[in-house]
C-alpha cells in the first residue's frame, strides 16, 4: 500500500506547444506498481491551458478546485470542484483556467 | 464529452457484509463509454468503514475531504483531503472514517 501526499510528489511544469502554465504530478503510476492506468495531478494557473488535441486514449478528470472550461465539438463547458469529466478515445479537447484562482484536476489514463 | 457534477449522479448506499455507511456514486463507468476502468465517488459517515478484505484488482484513491484510516498489514495509516492511496491487487485493506465529518473520496477500478 502506497499513502501519500500529492505534495511529497515531485511537480513538473509541461513544457509542450500548446500548453500555457500547467504543471503536473504523477501521484500513482507504473513506478508504484499500478497495473493499468495512472492517476495525476494537475495546476494550471490563471490564463494557463492544455493543448487543443486528440489521442487514442480516455480521460477520466475529477475536479479539485478552482474554475474553469473544458472544451470539445460541445463548445466551452465550465468546470469547478466536484465535476467530473469523461473525455472519450479520438475526441478533441482541452482544460483552460478562467478564474482567478488556481485550477486543480486529477487525471486518470490507461498506460500506454 | 460528458460533464456533469458528482450530485447529479444517483447515489446508492452499500448493503453488504463489513460495510458501514458507506455510500456510493459511479461517476464515470461502463455506461458512460469508459473503456478500461471506473470513476467511484465513496462517502464513508463517522464510525462506517468498507469491509476489510482483498481482490484481484487495484485500487487508486484520492482523498476529497474528512479524516480517516486505511488499514492493511502496515497498521491504519491516516488519511485527508489531498492523499493518494495505491492498493495493490491482492493487498487486504479497508477505509475507515475517524472523524467527526463525512469522509468522502474517489476511488478508481478497472473493469471486471
Amino acid at each position: 500500500m502506497l499513502v501519500r501526499s500529492a505534495s511529497e510528489v515531485k511537480q513538473d511544469t509541461i513544457e509542450q506547444e500548446g500548453v500555457v502554465n500547467v504543471k503536473i504530478r504523477w501521484l500513482i503510476s507504473k513506478p508504484e506498481g499500478a497495473p493499468n492506468f495512472a492517476m495525476r495531478e494537475f495546476e494550471i494557473e490563471p490564463a494557463g491551458h492544455t493543448p487543443f488535441h486528440s489521442h487514442d486514449w480516455e480521460h477520466e478528470v475529477y475536479v479539485l478546485s478552482g474554475q474553469g472550461v473544458v472544451s470539445g465539438k460541445e463548445g466551452d463547458i465550465p468546470i469547478k470542484a466536484g465535476m467530473s469529466v469523461f473525455v472519450a478515445p479520438g475526441e478533441e479537447h482541452n482544460f483552460k483556467n478562467t478564474g482567478k484562482d488556481t485550477l486543480k484536476f486529477i487525471c486518470m489514463v490507461p498506460h500506454q
